[in-house]
């Protein structure tokens, strides 16, 4: 089976991770465009599972017990997905939320924020190494998107370019941070 | 509405994300042992919810819409919960799988591993601060389990007891040191 199968199984698994990270942060924040980030990105999941499913029978038509364990992790990110989802649009549709929800989120020390890269931004063609935003300012970039495509667990060679959108978790503090250098606001890290 | 419910609900997103990441383990190590210990947090979680809900129509018998979204984020704990047990399911009754999963599962640069504490341990009747366990070994304990109870996000003055078992992450080297050390084997770190 090829090395498709394995790519796509891994990147469902990390995207079903990511929409639950950022619908949690939705839900916290009462924030529509993350929300909304998390129905795109189910838009994707679908994509990338039926991908999948192209692939398995390609293979071979043949139903095995291996090629059952194969569909039930698949299940299991589209129900991690789904659930994320649910969540993501009940802050799309306004639903009035208890304050104890937020209470309850707010026990994570950490905080994950969306910010988009300005041409301005110290970020903008340097590399995460180069900038050093980890050891530097307590960030971790989880993920980026590039027009339509996800980079997942972004390395220390992957460059950022202008328009990039970073999904950053740290603390409250060093998100704020990071919104500012994204925009370019803080030209120093 | 009561402080419970805030904790409750915490404690619900924490089991259900725990047990995700447990199910995986159980998946990628082929573990049994770790896939019935997310058939046990799932029974926990059950109760969790059950004392959950009795909180809630403690306080007004009235549904009302903020009620709801407490109710939906119940809900997806709860589906979280269940796609995570439904593989460890698989894990238990000893189903084959693809290899292909294996190979998606290992690229996550984390692994994770259950420890249980002996008496005879370094770690036995210690804080987590005292043993610099992180900063020492890189090993990141993110649950502790106490006879039936689970102690989530330990702390720096959280005491480690004989018989705990501690939920660790960490690079696969690391989490081979974290068994010596609980084990006893390794009386230095």
């Amino acid at each position: 089976m090829g090395n498709n199968i394995k790519e796509l199984l891994e990147e469902l698994k990390n995207l079903s991770e990511l929409m639950l990270d950022l619908a949690y942060s939705a839900v916290f924040f009462e924030n529509k465009e993350i929300a909304k980030e998390v129905l795109l990105l189910y838009e994707r999941l679908e994509d990338i599972e039926e991908d999948l499913y192209m692939h398995l029978f390609a293979v071979g038509k043949k139903m095995s017990p291996r090629l059952i364990s194969v569909i039930e992790l698949v299940e299991t990110s589209k129900d991690v997905a789904l659930a994320a989802k649910n969540i993501a649009e009940m802050v799309i549709d306004g639903k009035s939320l208890h304050p104890v929800i937020k209470q309850a989120l707010s026990e994570a020390d950490e905080s994950i924020v969306m910010v988009k890269v300005r041409k301005s931004s110290i970020l903008s063609n340097r590399t995460l190494g180069d900038v050093k935003l980890r050891s530097n300012t307590g960030i971790d970039v989880i993920a980026i998107r590039r027009d339509k495509r996800w980079i997942f667990d972004p390395q220390k060679n992957t460059r950022i370019k202008p328009g990039d959108v970073l999904i950053c978790i740290g603390t409250v503090e060093s998100c704020q941070k990071a919104k500012k250098i994204a925009s370019g606001k803080l030209k120093e890290i």
